[in-house]
């Protein structure tokens, strides 16, 4: 059974960066990862955000870059899913991939998060190309334009109000007819003049061939369909840490979303996260990156107590709480 | 006198990822930069562990890459240093910049950290080839050569014994006859067989035309002077974050570093920090560069409440201390 200094699940970007890290550190390192290495950007078209690519990357090409530099450094890709994380005793790490077992002395968990779905036809399709689950990654591409937002939380009018700064217009189809979102951010999304709303509707399909061109509505009440035509879809409807493989191992804060410290430390010694699996994450590429640097020099500096011998872990000076 | 929504001191990687994000949000914003843009890699010839670049990239260029960038984006970059930094009981910040006076409703401070430099000569024509400060960094540049670490405290210790995952041997001069590191990493650095000690002695001079070759050492004691053939002249004898504006408005750990919370607020509304000047910062470009990206996002919604005339800020998940 093979004993890794670094175990990390998940291979986007803070993964990669991650696995880079730990990888000049020369440690042993290995990265698991279910599906694409990228992780949410692998499917996106053009990247614009990323710092140091002026005229914007293609998210693909870019996952497939951090890949690059990761095993260029000696880091080992495993195309798996982990299917369950136990902790010894001892402290060491248990990863069950399939058929086999994996040991880990630390373990950094990168798996990210899920947007809810919408699941109707051409979402998946369209998915970069017009249908998107955020405002600040792709508000930009739909400067003087028509937008649809689908949800009525806190999340669909953050979002819409901040699409208002280059959308036109910004509609909001909502299944019920009232919104989840605080009275402050609605009485705020009420008297935006770009913000409009459709009550009692689902959206029942998203059209277009290479971008979004519209999507078909329903009213849940009349049954009556309509069409809107709108160049993107963005959907809030719900975020999902993928939290699963840590439950009962870490703390998590209301939405799942795991607790750490401003190492990417977790509540259990030996097991770091990074990215959008984490509490208060800024949910950019960027910041998971950086995520990803930070929990593998934290994780780089537990090996070197265990190293040592030393039972005890640094002493760290205390970081404020959301206080502010 | 104008009106910034967001105005950011220091144009280094937080900076002008900072800048990028406020500007993509449509929102106006100056980058005050005393010197350079790019910060501590505009002087590197290569960095190799920025995720996306897996051949590497010069410093200089990758920091004109985030300029163009930030600037494509719309925010504005001044070259002159800011002077002084007050808040108004209104919440205004007034920063002042050689005779001008600029207001902003928002600050992030990139301020970043100055390494204490041993000010001998061949130090600052030979950093980035050679000379470095940064462990992390720069030690897979030098796999099987002799380096030699400048220092005597828990820094030195730590950085030094990272170093011998790489180098051949790690030499460390230091001025006194004992060190100040803390008992654990002395005792482990002791026991580490490619670790060596030159006591009370200090460095005269670094040598080396395109890089280092070695150092020129004299005995504080007998005044002896020797030479050291080494590929790399490592200097870890102090770290100062450049916390001097912030000076009475935000609250900073023992070695004044800014407290910041998981999304780079300090303790004061409306002023945020990115990067090395805050608290427990990982010291890596993409750190900072992600640190930037959420200081900008939290900025972005702190402005919102200001638009909408909300007194309040938004309720926040608590992130954990550092009790792991």
């Amino acid at each position: 059974m093979k004993t890794w200094d670094i175990a990390i699940v998940g291979g986007g970007g803070a993964g990669l960066t991650a696995a880079m890290y730990g990888a000049r550190g020369r440690r042993h390192v290995v990265v698991f990862e279910r599906k694409l290495t990228g992780g949410q950007i692998a499917t996106t078209d053009l990247v614009e955000n990323f710092p140091g690519f002026p005229r914007g990357v293609n998210g693909f090409d870019l996952g497939q870059s951090m890949l690059a530099q990761a095993e260029k450094f000696g880091a080992t890709v495993i195309y798996e899913g982990v299917d369950s994380l136990e902790r010894e005793p001892s402290g060491m790490f248990r990863l069950r991939v399939g058929e086999e077992e994996h040991r880990a002395r630390t373990v950094i968990v990168t798996a990210g998060a899920e947007y809810r779905h919408l699941d109707v036809p051409g979402e998946e399709a369209l998915t970069g190309r017009g249908v998107s689950y955020c405002a600040t990654c792709d508000a930009a591409f739909f400067k003087d334009m028509d937008v649809a937002v689908v949800g009525g939380g806190d999340a669909a009018m953050d979002e819409g109000m901040f699409l208002t700064r280059y959308a036109k217009s910004v509609t909001v189809i909502h299944r019920r007819d009232s919104l989840r979102a605080s009275k402050m951010l609605q009485e705020r999304a009420f008297s935006n003049p770009k913000m409009h709303f459709v009550w009692d509707t689902v959206v029942e399909a998203i059209e277009g061939e290479s971008a979004v061109t519209g999507a078909r509505l329903r009213n849940v009440k009349t049954g009556v369909e309509s069409r809107i035509a709108v160049a993107a879809v963005f959907v809030f409807i719900g975020h999902m840490p993928n939290n699963e493989l840590l439950n009962g191992l870490v703390e998590v804060d209301d939405d799942g979303q795991v607790l750490v410290d401003l190492r990417m430390r977790t509540t259990t010694p030996g097991l770091f996260v990074a990215g959008d699996v984490r509490t208060q994450a800024a949910r950019q590429l960027i910041s998971a990156c950086g995520d990803g640097a930070t929990a593998a020099i934290a994780a780089e500096r537990y090996l070197q107590d265990l190293d040592g011998g030393a039972g005890e872990l640094p002493a760290v000076v205390p970081s404020i709480n959301a206080a502010v």
